[in-house]
């Protein structure tokens, strides 16, 4: 066998990742973000989003020698929400370290992957990367329906931005999707569910439920309650206007 | 179950890599030798040596900021034989490309991992990157027993270095070794059989075997055939007195 027939059938196997979306929370260093692009490039994923990064590095990033079409259209957005809003899946990555995360964390590996791949088959998948010094923080974690860790050593858990991207992205394009039959499952997306989500504080805030002080840590625990109802698109539409509905009543003026 | 204790339940099924040696063949730009030594940390492996790399580049890499004790006990080589020649087996890196290859290309994943990692419970194994810029060269292939590609998908094979040397550590540290009984079988070095290739190819020389202009390429057949032998140690030393008495015989002034 020739080497491009070799080369030939180890394409094959690979899937595009066409649904998967790459969302790199607060980078800052350009070096990064291209690295993060050239890792998308080589296994076949196509959709770079930026939640407000460091405006100079993704400047000088653009303008590097050979940056690639797909920092030409990567997309900026100002908050996680608007940037996975179209996304019926929202994975977080991180190093673990010794914070306390609000749910169990996955292993990145041929099951975690393979899951991730078999909602790619039909549905987006968002895969959010976190800044450079900090990762995700807490608020970003909230908007998450999983989360994922790349194993490591433990003296040194902490990988580079952009080989994280890549061993990523190279485990999401070797794994198959599960077996099981496609579910006729339509899952609500992310911006749906943050709809409801945003109604529902207000109405908790109207009706006082809601102390000061407690305004972030409360808007967490209500997004990740609604993330964790696994919404269909459809019921997501009949809770929105449920919660709609309560919510006008609570606005309405007391009768006198 | 606590964050902490995941994560020490997935640091258990990971293996270190004490006997993997990183080989970085005539790397130039200091970040990518940093980023190599980062992944190497990440994932379990200690030694790195360079061959020929480009020296401010070096110097700069290993003079950063939180550059790691790794770059500080990094070795340097003028040849790729002296650097690999205390390893029984050496892996070539490559993205297959347009070149003809004088071998199979084996594709990165869990089985081609597995069995590196068996050879890798008992003997030292160097795994070879080549340049940013053209890779390895036919002459750093023929010191290799096998090579070994990244799958990737065909718009974009090539990858950059730092990743390519992360995405490789990640699937040796996560595949474990095959089940197979430990073989008694005790390879030779490539220092040894580099031993063997270089005397044979003097007793061809002086034979008159090789042909003006074909030195290179006979070179390259020779080192390719003599570790196609897969030696034992034991056999390496046998055939390097054969060979050497053949060629101290070929020395000998002719009788008058």
């Amino acid at each position: 066998m020739d080497t491009a027939c070799r080369k030939i059938e180890f394409l094959s196997a690979l899937a595009e990742l066409d649904g998967l979306v790459v969302v790199l929370v607060r980078p800052r260093n350009p070096l990064n973000i291209g690295a993060a692009a050239r890792a998308m490039s080589n296994f076949g994923a196509h959709r770079l989003r930026l939640v407000n990064p460091y405006a100079p590095g993704f400047r000088e990033a653009r303008s590097a020698v050979g940056a690639s079409d797909l920092l030409e259209t990567a997309e900026e957005f100002k908050t996680v929400a608007e940037a996975v809003a179209d996304c019926t899946q929202v994975v977080g990555t991180t190093a673990v370290r010794h914070r306390v995360l609000p749910d169990p964390v996955h292993r990145l590996d041929e099951n975690s992957a393979s899951e991730i791949r078999s909602h790619l088959q039909t549905k987006r998948v968002a895969l959010l990367f976190g800044s450079e010094k900090i990762g995700l923080t807490k608020q970003d974690f909230s908007h998450c329906h999983r989360l994922l860790t790349i194993p490591t050593t433990q003296k040194n858990i902490s990988m580079n931005l952009g080989q994280a991207v890549a061993v990523s992205l190279y485990e999401l394009a070797r794994s198959a999707p599960l077996k099981s039959s496609p579910d006729d499952f339509t899952p609500a997306t992310a911006g749906e569910a943050e709809l409801i989500t945003q109604c529902l504080l207000e109405a908790l805030r109207i009706s006082g439920y809601v102390k000061p002080g407690t305004e972030a840590m409360f808007e967490r625990k209500a997004r990740r309650l609604v993330l964790r109802f696994k919404l269909e698109a459809y019921d997501a539409k009949l809770l929105l206007g449920m919660v709609r509905q309560i919510l006008w009543k609570l606005r309405q003026p007391p009768k006198a």
